[in-house]
C-alpha cells in the first residue's frame, strides 16, 4: 500500500502535549546545531527557493524550498507569506506545508502543517546564530516587530541566553500590546509606544543585547529603525528580509557588521545581504559552526536569517520522529499501489465493473 | 477553519464511478483544447520543471512543476519518475501529488494524487495534439512502450479518431503481452515480438497512421526505433523523452518533420527538441489550437510531449470540480486558523493547559 502520513493540527497537539514547547524548542536548537555542524553540500543539497509573487488581490507570494538528504528523502515546504492575512483573514501571515517524498519510489511519504514549524525553526535559527555570536551575558532583548515570528524569536533565544528583560515594539499598538500574552514563558516585557517610538527605539536600540527585526514592512519601506548608538557586541537577528527591496536593517548598521547568511545566494537575492556583494559577508552560520570558536563574540554581527529548506526538513523530521513515536496523525492510500503498475485505471476502476461496460 | 481536501484513491474511484472513465477522459481533452484555445501567458503563469536528478539507489528523479492562474489558484505538481518501481517495487514508474494554493490566503485548498491524473492528462494531449495534426482517417496506432502511459495514449486518441488496429512494441515481452487486457476499450491489438522486432518494427512504421513513443529508455540509449519508411503523413506522439539525454525519436526522422512542443522552454531543454533550436521548431501546441487551421495535417508530426504544468492544473481541477459535486474526498485541519493569528502556539497548545505551567 502506498501510504502518505499526514501530520496535521491535531497531530501537532498531541506531539506537543507530549513533549512540551520548551522540549521540542530545544530538540530543534539542537537539530539545527547537530545538522549545521556536519553540513556537507554533497550529502544535503538544497535550493536557492523560487516561487509566484503578485501584487493582487493583495501583495503576497507562495515559493516552494526544496531540499534532498542524497539517497534519503526529499523535502519541498510551500509556503505563502501574505501579509495582510492577520488584519484582514484573520489567518497567520505565513503559512506552509511540507512534504516529504522517497528518493527510491518518487511516493509521498508525508504531508505535515509547517506553519508552526516553520515559525519554530525560524526562532530555533536565531537562537543558534545568538549562541555562536552574542555574548554569553545578554540580560535585553529587543523585538521589533511583535507578530507571530516574534514569539517564536523570544522563545527560541531565552532557551540558550538568560534574557531578563524583552523591549518590544511593533507599528501596530495592539499587537505589541498583546505580546507578553502570547509568550510561552514568563519574562519582563517593555513596550515601545508609537507616541513615544522617537524616544524609545532609539532608546531600545542603545539598551539592548540582542535585536530581533520580524516585521512584515513593505519593500522598499525599511528601514524599520534608525541607525545609532547601540552596544559594541550587539547581535541583531534580522529576519523579516526575504523578498526583493524587503529591508528592515539601516545600511550603515549594516555595512559596519559583520552579516552572517543563512545560505548565502538566497540572503544575496533577497535577503539583508541584497545590498552586499558576496566578498563583504562574514562566514555562513553553519560554517560557523562547524568551526566552533565563536569568533565574531563580542563584535556587532547581523544574522540574515532569509530561512534555509534545510531548516525545514530538519522540522519536518523532528515533528515525523514523535509523531511516529506516538502513533499521532493519520495515514490515507493517497497514490497508488495496484497489482499490475502497468494499469493506470486498476485501482480507478469501480470494483466489479469491467471498464468496457461502461462505453 | 482552515481546511485542506484531500483527495485520495477513494475518491478517484468514486468520480469514475460517476462519471466513466470515457467521459472522463473526454472532459480532459475538452478542458486542455479549450484552455490552449484561449491561453494566455499573462494569466496564467507556468514555470519550466525544475527537480532533483539522482542515480542512487536507482536512476530516478523528484520534480515540481508550478502554475499559477493570476489572481486564482496555483498548483504545484510533484512527480517522481522512478523506472525501476514497476520491476523491482510493483509501483508506477511516474508517481505524482498536485496541491492546490490560494493566492490570497497563501492556503493549501486541496491535495491530489496525480499518478492516475498524470498518466490522464498526458493521454489527453496526445489527443488533442492528434486531432490537430493527424489526418481525419487513422485507422492504424502503433506503440512503443507498452506501460502505463501507452494504455492512457491508446484510451484518449480512441475518443478523437476511429482505431481499427493497434501494433504494439515493448522490449518486455509480458509488458507487451498485457497491454491489450488492460487497454479499457476493444480494439483489434497486434504484439511486435521481441523474437521479430528487426523485421516488425519497420514494419510497423510503414503501417502506423500514429504512433505514439511512451518508454523508459535510458539516457543516451535511444533512439527506440530506427528510421525507414513510413506514412507521408505519420504523426507522432512523442511522450517519453523528459530527461536530458533521453531521445526515442531518430535524429534522422526528427529533422524532417514538423515539430510541435508542449511548451517550448521544457521541450529544447529536456523534450524530443533538445537536439534542436528554437527557430527549427514548429509553432507551440497551443498557438496551432488558437490558429484552428489544422495546417500541419498531412505531413509528417511530432507532437514533442514534456509534460506542461499548466495540463496538470487543469487535471486537478476537473477532478476536484467532479469531487466537489458529489463530495467525494476527505476534508481535514492540516493548516491553523488560529483566533490570534499572532499566536504561532495557540492552536498546538494542548487545551485547558496555559504553557507556563509546562516549563
Amino acid at each position: 500500500m502506498a501510504i502518505t502520513r499526514l501530520l496535521d493540527i491535531g497531530a501537532m497537539q498531541q506531539v506537543i502535549a507530549d513533549v512540551g514547547l520548551d522540549r521540542f524548542m530545544d530538540e530543534m536548537i539542537a537539530k539545527l546545531t547537530y545538522a549545521f555542524r556536519r553540513f556537507d553540500p554533497e550529502a544535503t543539497v538544497t535550493k536557492v527557493r523560487e516561487g509566484f509573487s503578485y501584487e493582487k488581490p493583495d501583495l503576497g507570494l507562495v515559493e516552494w524550498m526544496p531540499t534532498m538528504d542524497v539517497g534519503g528523502r526529499i523535502s519541498i515546504k510551500t509556503v505563502g507569506y501574505h501579509p495582510t492575512n492577520p488584519m484582514q483573514r484573520n489567518l497567520p501571515s505565513v503559512m506552509a506545508t511540507t512534504s516529504l517524498h522517497d528518493t527510491t519510489t518518487g511516493q509521498l511519504l508525508a504531508l505535515a502543517d509547517s506553519t508552526f514549524l516553520t515559525a519554530v525553526r525560524t526562532g530555533a535559527a536565531s537562537a543558534v546564530a545568538t549562541d555562536e555570536l552574542a555574548p554569553l551575558s545578554t540580560p535585553i532583548l529587543g523585538i521589533i516587530g511583535a507578530g507571530a515570528q516574534a514569539i517564536t524569536q523570544a522563545h527560541a533565544i531565552s532557551r540558550v541566553r538568560a534574557i531578563e528583560k524583552i523591549i518590544v515594539f511593533d507599528a501596530d499598538e495592539d499587537v505589541a500590546a498583546s505580546f507578553e500574552r502570547r509568550l510561552p514563558f514568563a519574562v519582563e516585557v517593555e513596550v515601545v509606544t508609537a507616541a513615544r517610538v522617537h524616544k524609545e527605539l532609539p532608546a531600545m536600540l542603545g539598551e539592548a543585547d540582542i535585536l530581533c527585526t520580524c516585521t512584515s514592512v513593505d519593500p522598499e519601506a525599511g528601514p524599520v529603525f534608525a541607525d545609532g548608538r547601540h552596544k559594541e557586541a550587539l547581535h541583531i537577528n534580522a529576519v523579516g528580509a526575504d523578498f526583493p527591496g524587503k529591508l528592515e536593517i539601516p545600511r550603515t548598521l549594516i555595512n559596519r557588521a559583520v552579516v552572517v547568511p543563512d545560505y548565502q545566494p538566497q540572503c544575496l537575492a533577497e535577503g539583508e545581504s541584497q545590498t552586499l556583494r558576496a566578498e563583504q559577508l562574514g562566514p555562513d552560520l553553519h560554517q560557523l559552526i562547524a568551526a566552533g570558536r565563536h569568533q565574531y563574540r563580542g563584535v556587532l554581527t547581523v544574522f540574515d536569517s532569509t530561512g534555509w529548506a534545510l531548516e525545514d526538513l530538519l522540522a519536518a523530521e523532528l515533528l515525523l520522529e514523535h509523531a511516529d513515536r506516538i502513533s499521532a496523525g493519520h495515514e490515507i492510500e493517497l497514490q497508488p499501489s495496484p497489482r499490475d503498475p502497468f494499469d493506470p485505471y486498476e485501482q480507478i476502476r469501480p470494483a466489479g465493473h469491467g471498464l468496457t461496460q461502461e462505453s
